[in-house]
């Protein structure tokens, strides 16, 4: 049962993630965002792959979008060390991405391996993010771990509910006497969670509410991965969850991260007028 | 990682679900089980349709086989009355029926409907056993809760960690003052849950651990529901919950409760082989 819309948010409050509409280049997503009337733009990695960073930075500001965060960072969870330091320096170029395209985040997968279990994969995790606070501080971006759904535990994330994502984010802020480190509400991730109230009050009350994403659960989904539905369309209490995360403090942009097959075959101009009326209607 | 096996248990310890080798009729099922060594056997709903209860549990009897439980029951939570009226017939027939088999036990899958909140679903699923506490007592079967993963809270159950399990089994044991109501453990819907351990000792603690499954969670999983793997291949610590449940009082028979397309195409024979050596070797 979804909860009544609180009220109708206008366009500018919503954040595109770039991979929403996967089929256009960076630079056109750009436009698109901005023209339709979104807020800002949260900006996946590949897509700047071998482009001039001070060129994007300077499109993104000058089409009126607020840069959100960069996705993503993460993956620090494996059995070999030598491989958790090629996590750490992979999270630092992301930290340097993010610092020159004005992003002020870096979204965090923080992966998971099967070798290990689940409890060391948490603790590895804890231990990688200690390490990246002096350089997440030096390039003033913050970190946030984006718990993921229990069926991503293989090898996605060993972080599956708010309430180990916020664990994991105020110890290692406490020991670095840093605010460095938050947590990402994406509904899609966590709506199942009978916690999830609780843990959005207390990553609000915390200060480490960072982003909030929104997306939606088809009934019934066909792929692990690529079918994420629109907003409205699904079984999640979009607007429920929304009145949790404002009523916690969160006043940033909301992001709209949907990955789907079968919406990336539509024409993505008319995907992204579907999408904006989703905003305004069902969120 | 995996735990140690603890010792290697004989396969008069193992149960298997007939749905494990779905191609098999029942009465096949029931010999093969027996010729290869397993102690018990679960019996899915639709393998007796249009049978003679009387011959099968004879026959079930004459093969030196322990029924463990009817599988499944369930789906009671509807937003509609009138459905969960005929969810609760419904349920009245499987407790005749496990009467009819001589089958101790009946597994819940206990339904969830996206037209309510989870935990409206869970309220209605808790009044349902409610109402078939006396039919479970008058007919001495128990009834037990399976939680299911997560990514089943759309439709198919509202109960998707143990805690929630064992609070409802709890609430309506203590509202009746008989103990019809336990838990059933699954690996695969529960392995990632941090609270896992914890609620193992509570439902031993409470005389409500009433039966344990065991499969294994693939790397990569291709499909949400047919795509389960034989203990050992996957990523689950069974040797680990399986010391838990033990260490917690569980002495009943372990139950093999496998759904794969892939499977399902072998030669039944030698994937009851397989299973045989997975259950020595990887349990």
């Amino acid at each position: 049962m979804k909860s009544p819309q609180r009220n109708s948010l206008p366009l500018s409050k919503f954040a595109m993630h770039t991979i929403t509409t996967k089929p256009w280049p960076l630079e056109r997503a750009i436009d698109e965002f901005a023209r339709v009337g979104f807020g800002g733009i949260s900006i996946w990695r590949d897509t700047f792959e071998g482009r001039d960073l001070t060129k994007v930075r300077t499109q993104v500001r000058q089409a009126g979008l607020k840069g959100v965060s960069l996705v993503r960072g993460g993956f620090f969870a494996h059995a070999d060390k030598a491989k958790r330091r090629e996590a750490l320096d992979e999270n630092r170029r992301c930290i340097d991405e993010a610092q020159s395209l004005d992003l002020p985040a870096v979204v965090l997968v923080c992966g998971a391996d099967p070798e290990i279990s689940l409890a060391e994969s948490r603790e590895i995790i804890q231990e990688s993010l200690e390490s990246l606070v002096p350089d997440a501080q030096a390039a003033g971006v913050r970190l946030g771990i984006e718990p993921l759904h229990p069926m991503y535990a293989d090898t996605r994330s060993a972080v599956n509910t708010l309430g180990q994502s916020n664990d994991i984010a105020m110890a290692v802020n406490k020991a670095s006497g840093i605010m460095s480190i938050g947590s990402v509400v994406d509904v899609y991730h966590l709506w199942w969670d009978d916690a999830l109230p609780a843990e959005i009050d207390r990553a609000g009350e915390e200060g480490i509410l960072q982003a909030f994403h929104v997306c939606d659960w088809r009934v019934p989904t066909r792929d692990f991965l690529w079918d994420r539905g629109l907003m409205g369309e699904g079984c999640i209490d979009i607007p429920g969850i929304r009145a949790q995360v404002e009523d916690a403090g969160f006043d940033g942009l909301i992001e709209v991260e949907i990955f789907s097959h079968e919406y990336w075959k539509l024409d993505q101009n008319l995907w992204l007028e579907k999408i904006a009326r989703a905003c305004r209607e069902n969120v």
